[in-house]
């Protein structure tokens, strides 16, 4: 690893209580560039522009994949990482699907937890905050013909986080638009599914919702995601989610709610959410609860669901009564280290790691 | 507008007989960024990198749309472009999809102009040379949060062209893999339908095939283009093309085929398209061609048709007898100034239109 340390670091200007989250980013980041069908050097840089073109492929054609991630900081400042290991495997299935290279275990793991390491200081401590890292796949190769690019970077990149979306939201149940094709790419964290999902997410907004349950896109009668998040349902005292599929994001955030609901004794069942199902609970009144998970927000509780014009309401459930709740509450207890992590998810950052790579 | 030309041109080192397509840049671009809510000034500068870090949002979240057209040089030296209007509402239609603003019609064809009129020397003469244009927007922002950004650039690049694909390829009717959903953004120019279609071709080039006809991803049982190219097929004297849709792009070489056609007296159809209208076709020989059209190649031939493992074979057509070949000769005709334009879609690009902007 090339390790250039900044000599103008900005941390005496972040204030912990006071920042904005997406757009303060931490001192460093890690790039590596791919070229002649080999990856380069890892390094660790300070935060800032490089040089690109508009030619540039990753923004022409979209080969661009990206990971959500978080380090903790627990009471006694110890920093943590979580099953960044799944993250590292997803990032190389999102880039096999977009015919972009693989990168190393080294690449992904060292260069997190040294760019991790030697920015700790930007770790805010205490309820709900947490670096959030984005690590990045992007063509860079200069070329106006619609191929496979010859140039890619890798790329690390952080900003310190606070919990949002913190009040529970009206979702609509999409009877229109849709986030993934049957044989595309909606598995994977590609850069251009989110893209598609803006416009059908503000059409939503001006109808009085906050976010999308996606739906199939050749029936609209399934459940598939919801905004940016794995989706929930609570009927009576079971919980479902969709299986993972070609459509379907396989959620770090979701694999931890299902280990997390099973160890409780909660009965969890993974297959597929008809629309009609969840509407006939809640007029029925079996229908408990509806939530999102997903790595930056953990957990987004819906309060309504647009159907056919219509907006259903949700029981109001004490944090006691509510699975979401319990379950996001034993997610973040193991993630900041409160409490026992008897999965083995939580990995520590050692400091000075530096030295050692 | 602003201009800044360039003091190290690098026109001599450009041999218009031997160059290679897609990463040859002529000497200028054109830029303009999108800021608090608005575009900014029009600038005219020398091909070049800029600034962007890691955390743009463009490689991230995929907001990013482009348009493909071609300036044509006639053997006076002229130099027209090709019913650029059409690639203006275009981008319009995509950047409105994905969430992003539009362009003024100031900064696409007054742009296009300029850089083209000052370039023009970059432009090769003679059959199937011609300047494949891009203009792009794209999302320029650093941020790290899946919403919509609030900065964009605009630019137009542009590189000497020659044809390609002059060989009849063999082509794989999909049947797992597909472009676009039902609700997404399959009729938008986006970045991101490009780099979801490289993984699927590979394989099917591994398969023996140059290419994919692409089909409905519920079914598989209808056509809807072909690589990057709208897609016509011939049985017997009449010609098809499936209609446009939110799947489905809106070709300015595909509608321009529809009209030569119709003026040649050719019946077009434009109708859905079964796979196993296509297949029977071939099977009782009433089966005479399937080619895709697009602006960088024009005309692709197809030789074969891979489906359920089979290749089927296409006739081996004289261009006199090719419906394709004839269409194609048409509109390079009128592309190139050597046919009168009845259309009315050639546009003039005259010299020193800088002065007058």
């Amino acid at each position: 690893m090339i390790i250039q340390k900044t000599e103008n670091s900005r941390i005496s200007t972040f204030d912990p209580n006071n920042f904005s989250f997406g757009n303060t980013f931490i001192d460093h980041m890690i790039i590596c560039e791919y070229e002649d069908g080999k990856w380069g050097d890892v390094k660790l840089v300070p935060y800032g522009p490089l040089m690109f073109t508009p030619a540039m492929m990753g923004v022409n054609y979209g080969q661009a994949c990206f990971e959500g991630m978080k380090a903790y900081k627990d009471k006694d400042g110890q920093v943590f990482l979580f099953r960044p290991e799944k993250n590292f495997e997803r990032i190389n299935k999102s880039a096999t699907r977009l015919a972009m290279p693989e990168v190393t275990e080294e690449m992904f793991l060292d260069g997190l937890k040294a760019l991790v390491d030697l920015d700790r200081g930007w770790i805010p401590s205490g309820e709900g905050m947490s670096l959030y890292i984005r690590p990045l796949i992007f063509a860079t190769e200069e070329a106006l013909k619609a191929r496979v690019s010859n140039k890619y970077m890798f790329a690390i990149v952080a900003t310190p986080a606070k919990s949002y979306y913190t009040e529970p939201v009206s979702v609509k149940i999409s009877d229109h638009y849709s986030r993934a094709a049957s044989g595309g790419v909606g598995s994977a964290k590609a850069a251009g599914n989110y893209a598609a999902s803006f416009y059908p997410t503000q059409l939503a907004m001006d109808e009085g919702y906050e976010q999308i349950i996606w739906t199939d896109d050749a029936t609209h009668e399934y459940f598939e995601e919801s905004g940016t998040m794995n989706v929930f349902v609570r009927i009576n005292d079971t919980i479902y989610t969709p299986p993972t599929s070609e459509k379907i994001l396989d959620g770090v955030t979701r694999d931890s709610f299902i280990q997390l609901a099973k160890k409780r004794g909660i009965e969890v069942k993974v297959e597929p959410i008809p629309v009609k199902a969840v509407v006939e609970a809640q007029k029925n009144g079996t229908l408990k609860e509806v939530w999102g998970v997903g790595t930056a927000v953990v957990t987004t509780v819906f309060q309504a669901l647009g159907y056919n014009g219509d907006k259903l309401q949700l029981p109001v459930l004490s944090d006691d009564e509510s699975f979401a709740a319990t379950l996001k509450n034993d997610l973040v207890n193991i993630q900041t280290n409160v409490a026992e992590d008897t999965f083995g998810w939580r990995v520590v950052v050692e400091k000075n790691v530096l030295e050692t790579v």
